[in-house]
């Protein structure tokens, strides 16, 4: 339903159509095509925020007339793409009604996420408890009232005297109690009834990973510990931009200056978890009213722009966090559709930069608890690093400002992990090997292809030391901007399915693993602590679960722990979500991660530019 | 802002102006002109719901065509009024635009409302403490949340080990610790920090009073116990019904069947309590940030309307309520804008129908600790009584439907107190005198009014024991309805400023006393008492406090209590409500009046039809 001041003249709108999709939306001028799609429900690309930047949003003009190109447009699209009729959508409006097609390749699906996570035995202590009670119906000797019935029934489990009722369990009793022969469930919360259901009905429970880029949920049974059902959706936000601090700076920047509702960013995150939820409940035929508990873990940034908590201190020195403690807070204060009281339990973090998702990943992989000097990365937009020797109290903690480069952002042909992304590349003396994800032809490259790929001309010395391109020499080509380095052929006409690396994009790549490769430094250095003294590197996330981790050696990602067992454990923060979600233990276990972690703040370590540098290199150690 | 489907055609509107308020509003056809008074923001008085039975909404159409004459219409105007152009607006619709007059009488303005109740020394211990913290400020060595850096401030002062803070105070800590040189006054509930302040800000409270009728709000320091403020306002939700049954029956018809979103009844009384709070803090000067705590009662229909509870049960025997134990729930629950955590605290009730107000009645009455036989009688649109005997562990507590008539609803002349209303009548051997609120020209009668008025009659013989009017005798003439004693004769012209008592006005106040004495009559019988025995009788409420009491007797009203000293106490619900605002203690105590109190459902009460038959005779006992 649109919203319109009623007697204000509009101009007439265009009509726009998309292919292959065959929908359409009518916009008014001055509305970008790439508004246009999201209006119309098209899950178009873009992580730069609209401007220009990123390039993911291109979409081809079939009929109509449209604004002048764009510089933006000017530069990044090739003279032959031109003539397709390319554009990038959120540089171009429209001048009359138009026909769009969308290219697959600019369209946000079949992303594959990490929604498994390691696995293992926990403690099932969950903070919900579940009661059947049968009570009297009501008579006129008798009118007591409804919620004080059921209260007398439970005092039969619970001492109940400073038992309170969720004001939405309240309103849900009566006609339960009517409708269900006297009989209802009652899901406590330590001293609060959160909520009822039909009798019989077991309490469920959601625990959320809200990444910068991803948003994985996970259905489990409070009461068995099962895992029901898992769903994984794109942060919506990442059209605000797809790293961290261009999206604080918009909310920053956007924030609603009576600060009555919720920022926009805020609404849209609690929007998609609240369909990811209900599509969990959906899947297994369950009730949202069910859901009697959840728990969220994601970075600093994202839990508080899912809480709608001022980010400005944060987005700026010394980055200081509104809030680190955990938090319990109503679902519907999020505006997510539960058991009527059901609470959010948000697990603590570290630092401004060091948040819940980190605490999660150590709970699940007991990094506190190893017997050996423990080293965990969590590699994403950003990376978080943690050392933890059990000679010492407290472990130290930071976080590196990766970028999106691994997600294949800002990479010439880079793609996320989807279906027809190259995760991993071999040279041969007169070959390139490679593989795509689903065995489909090759249209991009993802994280572990490209450090495949650079770790691979780093072996056969076509790049320095430095990342530079060695002179052609048959292998390294002089293409039209610049020399490449040619992955994959494709079928020759007008390029497509050919994926080159240029330069630019071993500069990307250089810059995010000389910051990953700098912390895990710094966290060294300040713990006193030499590579080989290392007993175990964990990697989690999506990325650092697939990635070849002798190539990521090479490429001096990672530097080499001669005695380290690698664990490769996707997932972590999702399965510290999980743990946390369905036992109380694990809520405490995690508020001591939390205080027993010390923050190293990166940018004000001494020596840290240095290590930068150092961690840009590609040293010549073929092992 | 209006909401409009696009492409959906409407009919063209009708303009429809009103007088002497020079407001206009633009309806579609198939509106009343009540709803368009209400969408003009005209407050047109309406106590039926609109359907032509209370006769309140008239209006006279100075221009334009409307539809013909309800039958409501044709009963209840006379000749001359249709040819004025009087309608009823609610059964009228417009057929062209419109110019419309609103004659004053039809106006809901200048009520007389009850706010200073009874006053008295009682103990100041509010559940809201306020803490000036000083913290540092953050810089890259330490880096802390700014929340953790405040709660340690409250350490100095509080344990603070298992401090929370509400996600909305959270959200206004960083923006107010930068502005304020890194000092806030933090507002604390017992262990929960519900919302912050610049430096210096003292924690207000708010008591409201929620009568069927009528709304009353008071603002008070927490600190110092003083109030700061009071206003009235009329309970919006009367256009749905002015009694609680019909109400009720409204909010069953009209509950959205999906439970997402608040039912009309509570969302038009929560907004008219928010206005009200905004404008008592804009009276004083300060910020609704400061409004820490709130304290509400009513009868157990009101505060199920308010919470948005169900209330089907409670509409039908055996009038189960869905809670009758104090409730604390977040302001924002109730779309109440205060500080941001701040809760309002709703009295316990005792039965459907005996709820918080007269708890707080009980409370600000001293009734609970009584030394004698005390009766406390709380007469408004529900009658509410309670008798105590300091023998007995228990009091008792009943509810009379007395309805509205009391208020001047259902009166051929009746008003409410406001200006211009006779408030007392006295017979003379040819004369009566009478004197009206303001000393204004009579416009109508208000319930002391009426009271005296029927006593004078009583005293006189003009009525027989049953209240039949005795045949005409010079001062009982026969009008065009019947026979009337005309209290008021007017200027002549056309009737204006004529007040008259008809037989069906008798019969109104003999039902609306008839069930107040009888509710007497059978607390008196279940305890065993006799009115000998009664040492206190205590009136509260508007009416109750204005009313002449020997009259009350009279009219058989009240039972004569030869040895009773009566206190007519005013709004003593509202002076509880602000007791229990300011005092932990004086919760603690309703709560134990509450599970003190046995309630008496008297449709039930062997014998009530009998009681209920002599409290309706008027006995020839002049006193």
């Amino acid at each position: 339903m649109h919203k319109m001041r009623i007697n204000m003249p509009l101009p007439p709108k265009h009509h726009i159509s998309f292919s292959p999709s065959d929908r359409s939306v009518d916009i008014l001028p001055g509305t970008s095509l790439l508004e246009a799609a999201w209006m119309a429900g098209i899950r178009l690309a873009s992580t730069c925020g609209g401007n220009g930047k990123c390039l993911q949003c291109r979409i081809i003009i079939r009929d109509g007339k449209t604004s002048p190109l764009h510089p933006a447009e000017l530069k990044s699209l090739t003279e032959g793409e031109l003539e397709e009729g390319y554009r990038l959508a959120c540089c171009t409006f429209p001048l009359s009604d138009l026909a769009i097609h969308i290219p697959e390749q600019s369209l946000l699906t079949d992303i594959r996420l990490q929604l498994e996570g390691i696995s293992g035995e926990k403690t099932l202590e969950p903070i919900i408890d579940v009661w059947e009670i049968h009570v009297q119906a009501p008579s006129p000797e008798d009118p007591r009232a409804d919620l004080d019935r059921v209260k007398e029934g439970l005092e039969n489990y619970i001492n109940a005297v400073e038992l309170t009722a969720d004001i939405g369990s309240t309103r849900q009793l009566s006609s339960l109690l009517r409708e269900n022969d006297w009989r209802v469930s009652s899901y406590v919360r330590s001293n609060e009834i959160i909520g009822f259901g039909p009798h019989g009905s077991p309490p469920l429970g959601v625990a959320i990973d809200l990444g910068t880029t991803k948003i994985a949920a996970y259905l489990m049974n409070l009461l068995t510990g099962r895992e029901l059902a898992a769903v994984g959706a794109l942060n919506p936000q990442a059209r605000y931009g797809d790293d961290v601090m261009t999206r604080l700076r918009y909310a920053v920047n956007n924030a609603d200056p009576s600060g009555r509702s919720p920022g926009k960013l805020a609404q849209e995150v609690r929007g998609t978890i609240r369909d990811m939820i209900a599509g969990l409940v959906e899947k297994t035929g369950d009730s949202l009213s069910q859901v009697a508990d959840l728990c969220i873990v994601g970075n600093t940034a994202m839990t508080h722009l899912l809480l709608d908590l001022p980010v400005r201190q944060l987005a700026a020195s010394p980055y200081v966090a509104s809030v680190s403690q955990a938090i319990d807070i109503k679902a519907r204060d999020l505006d997510i559709v539960a058991s009527p009281g059901a609470y959010a339990h948000i697990l603590p973090s570290i630092g401004g930069f060091v948040g819940a998702d980190h605490i999660a990943m150590i709970l699940a992989t007991d990094i506190d608890r190893a017997t050996g000097i423990s080293l965990g990365i969590d590699i994403g937009t950003n990376t978080e690093i943690v050392l933890r020797r059990p000679d010492k109290t407290r472990m130290v903690s930071a976080s590196c400002p990766s970028g999106p480069a691994f997600e294949g952002a800002h990479i010439t042909d880079g793609i996320r992990a989807m279906k027809g992304a190259i995760e991993s590349v071999k040279l041969t003396v007169n070959s390139v090997e490679y593989r795509t994800i689903g065995d489909a032809s090759a249209i991009g490259l993802c994280g572990s292809g490209i450090i495949d790929a650079i770790a691979e001309l780093n072996k056969w010395d076509l790049i320095d030391e430095r990342g530079r391109f060695k002179k052609t020499n048959g292998r390294i080509i002089a293409g039209e901007q610049g020399l490449e380095f040619q992955v994959a052929q494709g079928d020759g006409k007008k390029g497509k399915g050919r994926i080159v690396i240029r330069q630019r994009d071993i500069d990307e790549i250089q810059l995010a693993k000389g910051a990953i490769r700098a912390g895990i430094a710094a966290l060294l250095e300040v713990t006193g602590t030499s590579p080989d003294m290392v007993g175990e590197v964990i990697l989690a996330g999506a990325f650092g679960s697939f990635i070849n981790i002798l190539n990521a050696v090479n490429i001096n990602l990672l530097p080499w722990f001669p005695n380290a067992r690698y664990k490769q454990v996707g997932n972590a923060a999702g399965q510290g979500a999980k743990m946390a979600l369905v036992s109380k233990n694990e809520r405490r276990r995690a508020q001591q991660i939390s205080a027993q972690t010390n923050y190293l703040e990166l940018t004000t370590h001494p020596g840290f530019n240095r290590l930068f540098a150092d961690g840009m290199m590609f040293p010549k150690i073929i092992r």
